[in-house]
């Protein structure tokens, strides 16, 4: 059934296989009027993409967005914006090997099992080089946001166990530039030689490394989510868990909650500038599903890459007989610090639909 | 706009307020031919039924489901199931003090900042009673997965700091059996006796405690899942994160995975009876968003309950200036024991869901 | 898979059989604030029920909607709106000897067909009585509609081949009040008395009639409608088709349209007082799929009813032999002038979908 | 908000505009393991492109269809179709005089109020160039029926008043055939002779004609089709009324139903080779929105082209003014026969949709 669709007002729908002709995706009502250029579009993709540094796969990829449709004089028009990328450079053969052993920890297996039939070349439809498509459509939310407001932002907290230390009182706002300075995408210049060093030291032995990322949205109005279902924090736990490689999903305070008291958890409400505010966050934002206002906090844990260079034990699903694999090919040895720019896209996806949602919710 | 709905094929909608005239759900998708009876649904209702055991709230509640539609002869007929329980016993006068003054760790801001006026008494819509309606649905949705051989199990993992000690080789199918049998709902006996402790202190002092919960999913077929983002860990994600006090889910090792070396999180693939099983279980049964046969493990961290006996700050908002208050009636000092038929309602709810939908993608 | 919810804002899901415990719909998505009571909910259903005159059917119901959630001191809070009428004078013996002889014209055969399994009581799901939660949802959608200006009104134009006749300069808002003062809600008065002749005569002889009903809603604003799918003539024609009976829809010249030449047709654009306004509405006040600012005119051509007391040619199901049954009971012998405020309904819950969509197209 | 998308299982979404980059349309939902091609597609686009003859507007358009995902070796794999047609051949000019002059029967004004901005080249969004979209997933759906036993036909009834004669007793399979012989797509080649006088007639005095088109679906099983909302009927009346310039949608005996008597309409029911058969097909092979068996039978009415090269009365948007305006450009003379390949597509969509549909509808 149709999966490949997210959001319910603003409403993307992405295309293509890794090793395909290209990759895409429609975007189904955004607002008419938004100033919107390539250029917008390509400097989100330029984030993600790999071959930027020692830390991610070496893979080239210009990857140059056109904008097919829904632009006139350079502002949307309120009709579907058509985006796509032509895939290129693309080496398939390194993959025959692997058609029928399905490797560890990806998505190989089940897929067959799903589908019956599968472009088992470099991932395929399930390649991490589907996100293109996501990091174009969240270049535009957040462009909606951005007249509105809202700035979304993301950073790596935690590489291959190293921590990042970001002290109490800082201004989140400044936290992305500074992530922005180094490979790993980490605000704390210290934790992220560390963390360049655990990545070299991985790599050397074959090995990958997991890893911690936050994203907060500041100026979310208060009202944004649709209880009891499509809460804000479910709606962003289910954006946030879409993407590949992520194992779980905190809001707030988040695993930590489990073990607080009542008094120390409830944060207490304060009169403010625009009516109330909170003394601390650690609903993240979000109570009752619904944004209060306060900054919108969400972290991601993600997984080691499943792709290493070792042995890995499999089954060969043509004679059911067990294999030993070694995956060949380039990839990124840690997820984190590319994942950043698709993670950002998808909150911004949650809270620009959010956000038109709420205006169709008046007399 | 309209947000009290959940799945695509087997679709649910909940309506209700914690004082009004009473809870519901209707159930639309459901196939036709169905064994199903006010009894299969009203055992499950009893589970989550307050005023069991010292551990939950006072209030007494009957919570006898009718149901109005949807069935003939004693199976259902394929058109929609509406089940509905009468609410009693609600004393609103106790709410009549908070009507302007939002409670710290509630929905009463949000909801005052979303839709301008709000039925106060009780939580109104943001009630854990609004969970009726979830748990009924749910009652119904395992009987599908019954018939097709899905079960789904959840229990308590920790309470106030207290831990449960699982055995690495335990059946988990037992794991549930075990855990019925204490108001803590937590399989290892000697661990719910403190945690039976530690409530009992917090409840003395004021206070509330949170905790963490799993649920698994045992005999679920390799293929449920619509990437990219109808994946069915997603899925789960957005069911669990859905329901109140919830701040926090993991699926497989979860958290944990962050902290990981590739060639540890794999899950090495062997030769099994049904083709191919798992050496372990990181991934929880999902990869690349589709199951791969092997049980689905989810966790939930639980905030503490907000209501607790002490003062707290919060705003008037018809004079905005800073007031305190003091919460009084019944109130759960913890929320896992009693989110457990919610949280199992939720995943069967997304199983059968996706169950029904790859029946929809054969030619 | 679910098709009982109608709607993608305003979003209704009804329930109930014919000879079940009652009927009943939840309206999702209603915007907070609106004032609504039950009475104003009554009004409608009276319109629609049966058994006010000696044209339509002579069961007693009464009918009283009970709304179960959503208000709060009178307004409506945002929440599902859930609103219950019982069955009752329910025989079903009546219905024995069809169980299983399907009715020809009647859903019997394929609701066997696609779900194995029927209420064959009364019609069950298929029944006329379905339509009780429509008209109770219609009712707050026409709350909504007035809010904003906007006025929907039906009538019968035709029955058992009388055609009313409408002169050409009428005031279309008077229409309704004229078809509300006779038995078939015909507006011209004349022709309402030979219909009522040509209804006696046909129930004599054991037949049934059928005709053309018309809906106009006046004040609706340019700009509803959502191209290139959800256009506002496509959405209401699937919500009229929708009703029981209805064989064509036509908006503005209908079928007349096909003789046209261009010259003719296209409908000359003149200034107006708010900016432009059209010399003539053969567009029926939609072009392109998005309304213009002129009435919106649907035409929907009705069957006669498929129960008649004559003897008919069927099969029975469980020896598959031919059969000849004759359907007992009481029945309406024509359709159109009870289908009015379910044609109603239909058209004012399109538009107030489309109105909240349209606010929800805005940066 | 997002139209642009059709169907719950098997699901479409076009993109483009006439002048623009390009059209194109995204199928998401499709069955794995189809066998599909370019040609598959390109032989469906080939029947709506323009410039075959005398009938139809001069442009030439090469309308090469590229599928850029989805398909490997030859077979779809159930992830998203993307296909691509570029546009060529623009001449933008001629349509700047008319930039602030909405063309009557035109979407032009109703966009301008919908959206503010306007991509006003070719009608942009709302130029029939849109359907090859349609047409290209209807290829796809038209494949899907194909393995099902299920074959759609359309052919044109009726043109500018000149009414083709069916015998009663003819093969409605060979229908489309017949009609496949001539410019105008009438089955019955006298007619269509005539047809094409009136239409050079019309063209000579700048004027356009309307016309009835027909679709049948043959090999439709008993079953499809979800009631309450979802019903077939009201589907494909939705998905034909959406169609641009189809003003009425018919099933079975459609407007003549209306003055008939019960006795005449209702289709008896006899004992047939697979259980049962109806005697006649007044149904139009649906009751009670779902399919019976018999053949499925839908007419569309289809307006005048509005582009007609006659002075014509608007509003100057931009000063307020009344003011004449002449179409200029390509334009065919009538719609009829160019939409048979677009109602057929629609036709196949909803029917494909129904048919994956019913699948999820079992236990």
């Amino acid at each position: 059934m149709s999966g490949n669709s997210f959001g319910a007002v603003f409403r993307v729908t992405t295309w293509g296989e890794s090793h395909g002709r290209g990759v895409g995706v429609v975007v189904d009502g955004c607002p008419a009027g938004l100033a919107l250029s390539e250029e917008d579009v390509q400097k989100e993709l330029d984030r993600r993409r790999p071959g930027q540094s020692s830390i991610s796969t070496q893979r080239k990829e210009e990857d140059r967005v056109e904008i097919l449709s829904g632009l006139f004089e350079g502002r949307t028009t309120g009709t579907p914006i058509s985006m796509l990328v032509w895939n290129k450079d693309a080496e398939s053969s390194a993959y025959d090997a692997l058609r029928n052993r399905p490797r560890p920890g990806h998505a190989d297996w089940p897929y067959t099992a799903r589908y019956g039939i599968r472009d088992h070349r470099g991932g395929g439809r399930s390649s991490g080089r589907e996100t293109v498509g996501r990091v174009a459509a969240g270049a535009v939310a957040k462009k909606v946001l951005t007249e509105n407001g809202i700035r979304v932002a993301g950073y790596v907290l935690e590489l291959g166990g190293v921590r990042a230390k970001i002290p109490n009182n800082v201004d989140i706002s400044s936290l992305r530039d500074e992530a922005e300075k180094n490979p790993v995408r980490c605000p704390d210049q210290k934790a992220a030689e560390e963390m360049v060093r655990a990545l070299d030291q991985a790599r050397e032995v074959g090995e990958s490394l997991g890893g911690v990322a936050e994203v907060v949205a500041l100026g979310v109005p208060p009202g944004l989510g649709d209880p009891v279902f499509d809460k804000l924090d479910a709606d962003l736990a289910k954006a946030l868990m879409g993407i590949g490689a992520v194992k779980a999903v905190e809001i707030g305070a988040g695993i930590v909650s489990a073990g607080m008291r009542g008094s120390e958890m409830n944060d207490p409400i304060l009169p403010g500038p625009e009516g109330l505010e909170f003394a601390t966050n650690n609903a993240g934002g979000i109570l009752g599903g619904i944004s209060t206002g306060a900054p919108i906090l969400c972290k991601i844990s993600v997984k080691p890459t499943p792709s290493i260079s070792r042995p890995q034990k499999t089954v060969d699903l043509s004679t059911g007989e067990a294999v030993e694999i070694e995956i060949k090919g380039r990839h990124d040895p840690s997820i984190p610090p590319r994942i950043i720019p698709v993670a950002e896209s998808m909150v911004a996806l949650v809270l620009a639909d959010h956000l038109l949602r709420l205006r169709a919710a008046k007399i």
